[in-house]
């Protein structure tokens, strides 16, 4: 397993990140307090390991396997307003034998300014045996391309 | 076809409706003037509609139908805010060849107090010929149980 | 009243909109069905009529007077995947003496493809005397500029 | 502060909740994969606490009083789908000088099947100084009726 102190990652750099996507602030994202409300994060998250990972499943093509959410840890450091853009950089912490965690950073687009950042730990699962697996060295070699350090 | 004159039916009489479901308001369905955002209003007639029409189609069986949402009209009369829940009811308007139009009304729960009524236009559809089609008769006649009038 | 014969109009008709904003899809924009639900097409109305109101209203500061949305027809006419984005067009259809009539047309991203049309509308209301009111006739101006036809 | 052992403490144990709230599925929180969306959860973590915290803020009335979400833990168990509802248990872990930690238990209704866990790190603040701050004693009370141990 490729393990990196965390000690030494600082996810509110952009300068870690190697995926982005930019997503768009919506009216209803705001909550009654006039930000945006902490579950879209997840949903900001969510968009920047989809990104990466959606292709690299089509790709692959094997029905049977699926990757399952675990566990999500989100850290709030600067609300956000709309109308606005985020970007949304993703990165990889570790890759385990059966799993992979994602590393994300939200940032204000064009700048260095960090609203969020968080980790996702998903698990790869063959849904047949229903039983969790190690991902094909296909879709592993694509993570480790996201690897940071 | 089976019409009904609009002009008698006034959705904001609870009376009128034959099936209902009662949900939860959720802190984020808010917006920041602090009432409940109007995209959130689609999603409780989809409730209403959804409630009936999922077991019948479970019950149905046939893979090859399905139902596909043509139009909505949501008139908003009053707001609603958090915590609180809606009885949403539901009922039929019209039933025609290969479409059918559900009513709906949003109360707030145990009350007469009306905050929004819609109309939902939906047709059957036949996924494998790709077009409109009649839906089989136990369908048909379970619609006929929330008809109007 | 400024009256256009809907039966000119022709919402899916990219050329009839006058103002635009892109708006990202999200992954759970997506039900069980694989296409963006319907409730989130509200959701794209709003971001086309606020991107125009929200400066108008900020410029024009008399916090007492507020927009009440009334109503909303949406026609669907296409599905939306994921990953994708859209563009909102917005225009206006009717200028009451307390009201407008916003219409919008959703397309996929850089192309004629219409995948809905909406219309919305709204009346201005004064929060003191909580009674619908005259727009000022800086922001009735403004919204002649999206008058169509 | 009161701190507890987290080792000692296993949050899919309905008995350590103290405060409840049940909430509705709605169909658009399902995701393709059919189940209900990973961002649902901080929604539901959302419910449990505003129920405890909005009524003792009114009651407080101190309009220069906030508190600010810092961190969200969220560990995924079991998927739920619609239609259903929750039980959404809440508790809370540690009081420090300017925060508190919640926990949260969210279990198909009526039972004891645990879906999701999570905590949620909040921020006591003045808005006028704009610095976190200790509660008022009666919040802090109110808090410690809630905490486990």
């Amino acid at each position: 397993m490729s393990v990196r102190d965390d000690a030494d990652l600082d996810l509110t750099d952009r300068s870690i990140y190697r995926s982005w996507v930019v997503h768009t602030i919506r009216y209803n994202d705001l909550d009654p307090l006039g930000h945006v409300n902490n579950a879209v994060y997840s949903t900001f998250l969510e968009a920047g390991r989809t990104a990466f990972l959606q292709p690299l499943f089509k790709e692959h093509g094997d029905s049977h396997l699926d990757v399952v959410l675990a566990r999500v840890i989100l850290d709030y450091r600067r609300e956000l307003t709309y109308p606005g853009k985020v970007d949304i950089g993703t990165s990889v912490k570790r890759i385990g034998n059966t799993s992979v965690v994602f590393v994300n950073g939200v940032f204000e687009e064009g700048t260095e300014t960090c609203s969020a950042t968080g980790e996702a730990y998903l698990v790869f699962f063959d849904l047949q045996t229903r039983k969790s697996t190690p991902p094909p060295p296909r879709i592993r070699e694509a993570l480790q391309t996201l690897l940071i350090g």
